[in-house]
Order: structure tokens, then C-alpha cells, then sequence
């Protein structure tokens, strides 16, 4: 029987952090197969991935993963606790037996705390204060059961992980796998460094730096990365756009739009001239920028609470963006156990509006308006016979 | 007692066709003041006016009129006899006793067809039969009252405004004025010519023409239209937006959006690449172009049926935007009987969400992406002191 290592990315864009990432996880796991379970084209912060999910894809296939899954935007687009849900689960109904992940601590016991976040959690019911952020309030439960306050944001993601792992029927082995170079976040990049953070990667890409700045940064030639690069900005004309043609009433359905927000929303929108200003402008103590700026996307997208209860009600999706030989060999050893379809195409029943992809498929009409590149009928799972290297 | 004749108008934009109609008004009519009611930012044909209502009132008091009044949006962007009935309501309000149109034909006794419009109305009601079109079916009606076919477009119009008029409580004196040169849509300018079509002039304008070609056609320099002319293609990245991102079943919400026409839209949306070939795609015989263009506006501007029948429940609306001497006397004399107050200026009460304004704010916002400058809450009556030439 051949196992199976998961990982939880974005590779937005993909970099050799990640390619160490993929290399360590292998050889830390001694696992046959690499899953990745990998955000579309709309990611975590809340913003559109910078190149398709094709594009991201091939690079990880080429780099080190062996199956490339698609993590659902309704799973994708949210807090870290039901990222890692999402993402946990469906490298769980795929049975791999254990989860790599980057930190910038691997001393830390996860799988401990994990079980301990979890008896919390059963027993202690997180009772919501709306004085507080739900990122504060998320923290100051990490600290109650850990003991002391963690701030690395690696970390925080990596708990995460270890809660939704340790809420799986059976839980995954972790592997925690140290950072390398950059922070998560850091957007500044040293001139030397080979290791820098996807954002401080964007950042140059988008600002169009010469491929001097990004080159030594990626493990494959600069211009596979194909433009156009997407950024948030360009969102801008289009959010602004719906919020002057939508009543605030109307904007109360939106996802997440909450205690008076669409009236903010409404307000906000008249003067602002760019999509950061309209976030500066939104923003309030009570609102952290991260959930503000998904706020920001569900909107622009037209998310409503309808849709994702609609996707939820679904479950978890197996959609397939590409393999090779062993995850191709891994996917017809777990075929016969598979809780759900594995899905390799989208066709008129899988992408139909009311169809397990509906919403999938009207997030990525949006994105392909940006990109000029169609995202799902017509594409095939990429294969291919390269090893990683 | 001042007197006044009252003209509906788009004057998009206004052309030495339009000077020559105020001045025959005024000669004809022998009226004290001439009124206009005028097309806000979205014309009848269902696409943006190519400047804004502004410039257009402005332009209409320097050649020849003495006040100009808003058609809302909710009778602007109609069929023609909505269209006209919306126009000859406001008119009324201010107690115009006659209206001056031009025609192709006036020798045609506008009148006596408007009284024999509304027998045929009252006695016999229009019924809808799917099979044809709305507007063949107005066709055949007017074809069976007149006892033959009229085609003109202006003639055509004029018998809206004469069953329009025809409808209030007290008629007002009809006043077909000969038009001159270009007929109502007629596209190619001879370079001779300086009676042109305003669709003419549009498209010399979009297509970026020399002056010389314009100028002409113009009764003020052509400078006085301040770029950027607004074209219906920049509607086009919007509507595909908004149909990307809208379930077919909300889009069954949209005014006038029936019989399955929201798939039709949905599926046509997918593969079309401008505003233009969209119209064509999704042109059949059941439907006019007039009614498409129309409907492909509402749903760019997300115009509910819900948001018609509220703007219509508030009943027409007396927006000024401008006027002169004479047409501020007028409005001192009418005032005391005028059956709802003056709007003026809109503030956060008129311009409110659910204020009598609301929706002609939120269209107008759309516009103002578009322009760049501010239509409703921070601008002024226009108030002129030059007398017409």
C-alpha cells in the first residue's frame, strides 16, 4: 500500500521555499505519494492568486508534489481555523496518514496541543464577544490552553492545522518543517537571499521589478510565471461597482456582512479611490484588515450566505488539477474508498449552477474576466511524467 | 399669467436641430416660458447619455430654453408611451398648456389620433400576446386607430406624447414642429450638412473625428462638450461582471427580465466580448433590440422590479437643474398649486436610500464611475442670466 503526505498551499506565487518545503516533507514523511491541497484562484487573505490555479499547479507538480487538489473556494476564502478545516478534511477523506507543514518552530508539539485545543473547544464552547475581534478571541484561546502567547504567524497556522487534524475522525501524523529565510509575511526581500516570502515575491512581480529582483528567488525561469499578474487593485472598479448599484439592504445577504457593515460599506464606498483606501476607510478596532479584506472579496464576488451554505451543504470536493505517475498510481489505489467522486473535469452537471462546482465555477468566471484565461470547462488535468527535482 | 410650453427631450447631445425646435417652440407656441423635461444620465435607448445631464441642461438653457426638469430614470430608460407618459406627467405638474415635438409629418393631427388612442385604450385593452413583440404590437394598434402603417420614428413618438396627452385630467395644446435635415436615427453625416442626427453626432464624437467634421453640426463651440464621452461599450467589463457573478435565478429579479430571458443572458454572457455582440447574441425574433439594449442596462445597473415599483410609487419628481429668468419666474408663479415640492438640490433626505431620489442617486453613481464627477449631492442648480439667441 502506498502512503501519503499532505500539504495545505497557496503557492502564490510558487518559490523555492516551497520547493524545500516539498523536499523535506518527503524525505520527513518517507511517504510514496506528496498530496497537495491547494487554494484556487482566490486565496486566504481574501485576495485573487497573483496566476491561475493551472499555473500554480504545474509548478508544484514540477517541484516536488505528485497530486495537486484544489482547495474549495468556500473553504479557501475564510479564517485560518476553517482553511485548515476544509483543507484537513479532504486530505483526510484521500487517507493520507500524515501532514507536513512550514513553522518557524518545530519544537513545538502540535499533535499535543492539538488534542488539548480540542478538549477546550468540546468542553468550553468559544462564546463569542463582539468587543473582540475573532482574531483576538482566537489567540486568547491559543493562550489560555498553550500558556503563553504565540505570534508567528506560521505558527498560528500550524495550530490551526493541529486542531482541525486533531478533530478528524483519525487524525493525521504532523511533521512540522522548519521556515526557511523569510516570514510568512515579510514583504522586504534581502538582494542575497534565495528564500523570500510569496508576498515580498508579488510585491516585486507586480511593481514589475527586472527579473534580476525575482529570479534567484524562483527555482524555475521567471517568465514561466505568465502575466497578466493579478492584483487585488484590480478589484477595485468592480467592488466599487457593485457597492453603487446595490442597496446596503441588499448587501446585508453578503456573507459575513454583519452588525450595520453594509451601511459602512455604503458610506465608505462614495469617497474611496482605490481598493487599500476603501479598506483603510472601513477599517475599525472591532474589524481586523483580514477579515475586512475577505469581507471586501465575498462582496465584490456577490457571496451570499445562501451560497455558502448551498456549497457547504455539498462537502468537501475531490477536484483534481493535475498529477504524475505516483499520484496517478495513489489516486487508483484510493478510488474504491473515495466518500465522494474525484472530479477531472468540469462539465454541465459538475459546474451547473445548483452543481457540486456551481460556485467554484462563478468565483473563477470572475477571475478569468481578470486573466483572459478560461479556468474550467475547458481545462484538463495537467499530467505529467516529470520527477521532482 | 405666464404660459408655458413644454418640449421632452434627450439632447444627446444638443445640436443645431435641437436650437432650431426651441426657437420654432417658442415662435408657435407664443409661450412665455419654455419648459424642457429632459433625460437624466441614461437615455430611452437604454444606454449612458455621452455627457452628463449637466452639460446637457446647460447647453439647452444657452440656446433657447427657459428651465430644465429631470426625467427620472424609472420613465427615461422606457418603452416610448411609458416614456411619454412619464414626460407629459411632469409637465403637466407645472401646468404647461402647450408641447411643442418634431416630426416628420406635421401635417398629421396628432390630436385627434391622441383622443382616438384612448377610446381604442379604454375600450379595448392591449393584450398581450407572447407571439409578438411589444413594439409590433403598438405598431398594429396604431396602424388599426391611424388606418395605416406609420414609420417614422418621430411620428411615431409624437402619437406616444398624443396618447399620453390625451391620458391627464386636462390636455395640452399639441405642437408638431418640422424637423429639420436628419432624421431621429439616422447614422452618416453629409459633410454639407448642418442638421445632423444626434446618434450621428455621437458616433463622430466616440470615433474621435476632427473638429471640423462636428463642429458644424453644433451651435457652440465643440470644446463645450467635456470629454470623456461616455460610450455604452464601457458598460460592457460591468454587465459581464455582474452577469459572472449572479446566479441566473437572482437575475430573474431584474425589470422586465421574463420568460427565461435570464438564461438566455447567463448563457450568452460566457462567449460574449462586448456590448454590442452580447445584444447580438442575445437577439431573437420574440425580442426588439430597443427592449434588449433596455434590459441589458437594467441589469448592469441592477434595477429591481422591487426598485421600479418603489420609484414609481413615489410618483414623477420635480428635479430641476437649471433655469433662467424667466423660468425662475415661472416657478415662483406655479409654486403655490405644484402637487409635489421642487427638488432643488439633493441631500440626505431626497437622495436617501428610500428618499423619492434614492434610485436616481444610485443609477447616477454608476455614471459618476464612469465620468468622474459627482451628479447629484454636491451639485447646483445651473442658473443662467443669458437669454436664448
Amino acid at each position: 500500500m502506498m502512503q501519503a503526505c499532505g500539504i495545505v498551499a497557496e503557492y502564490n506565487p510558487f518559490h523555492r521555499g516551497h520547493q524545500y518545503q516539498l523536499k523535506q516533507a518527503r524525505q520527513q514523511s518517507a511517504a510514496d505519494c506528496l498530496i497537495v491541497v491547494m487554494s484556487g484562484n482566490f486565496v486566504q487573505r481574501g485576495e485573487p492568486a497573483i496566476v491561475d490555479k493551472w499555473q500554480r499547479a504545474q509548478l508544484a507538480l514540477q517541484f516536488g508534489a505528485d497530486l495537486v487538489i484544489e482547495l474549495p473556494f468556500a473553504s479557501a476564502c475564510q479564517p485560518a481555523d476553517l482553511f485548515a478545516q476544509g483543507a484537513l478534511q479532504i486530505l483526510s477523506m484521500l487517507q493520507c496518514t500524515t501532514l507536513a507543514f512550514g513553522t518557524e518552530d518545530v519544537t513545538f508539539d502540535y499533535q499535543k496541543f492539538g488534542q488539548q485545543m480540542l478538549g477546550q473547544v468540546q468542553h468550553q464552547q468559544f462564546t463569542i464577544d463582539y468587543q473582540k475581534t475573532y482574531a483576538t478571541q482566537w489567540n486568547d484561546f491559543l493562550t489560555a490552553v498553550i500558556g503563553r502567547r504565540v505570534t508567528a504567524p506560521n505558527q498560528l497556522l500550524g495550530l490551526s492545522y493541529a486542531l482541525a487534524n486533531a478533530q478528524l475522525t483519525q487524525p493525521l501524523k504532523l511533521i512540522p518543517i522548519q521556515r526557511q529565510g523569510a516570514a510568512h509575511d515579510q514583504t522586504e526581500v534581502a538582494t542575497a537571499a534565495t528564500f523570500a516570502s510569496a508576498s515580498a515575491i508579488r510585491q516585486l512581480l507586480l511593481d514589475q521589478q527586472p527579473a534580476g529582483a525575482v529570479q534567484p528567488l524562483l527555482p524555475y525561469p521567471q517568465a514561466r510565471l505568465q502575466p497578466p499578474y493579478i492584483n487585488v487593485e484590480q478589484l477595485w472598479p468592480f467592488l466599487h461597482f457593485r457597492l453603487n448599484t446595490t442597496w446596503p439592504s441588499e448587501l446585508a445577504d453578503i456573507y459575513q456582512m454583519s452588525e450595520g457593515l453594509e451601511y459602512r460599506f455604503n458610506e465608505q464606498n462614495r469617497e474611496s479611490t482605490s481598493w487599500s483606501d476603501f479598506l483603510q476607510r472601513v477599517k475599525s478596532k472591532r474589524y481586523t484588515y483580514a477579515r475586512l479584506r475577505r469581507l471586501a472579496l465575498y462582496t465584490t464576488l456577490n457571496i451570499t450566505n445562501q451560497d455558502l451554505k448551498q456549497a457547504q451543504s455539498w462537502g468537501p470536493q475531490l477536484r483534481v488539477l493535475g498529477f504524475n505517475q505516483i499520484g496517478q498510481a495513489y489516486l487508483h489505489q484510493q478510488r474504491p474508498q473515495l466518500p465522494t467522486p474525484l472530479i477531472t473535469k468540469v462539465d454541465a452537471k459538475t459546474g451547473a449552477t445548483n452543481g457540486p462546482l456551481g460556485l467554484q465555477v462563478r468565483v473563477d468566471r470572475f477571475y478569468q474576466q481578470l486573466s483572459g484565461r478560461e479556468q474550467n470547462f475547458k481545462r484538463r488535468v495537467i499530467i505529467t511524467n516529470k520527477e521532482f527535482n
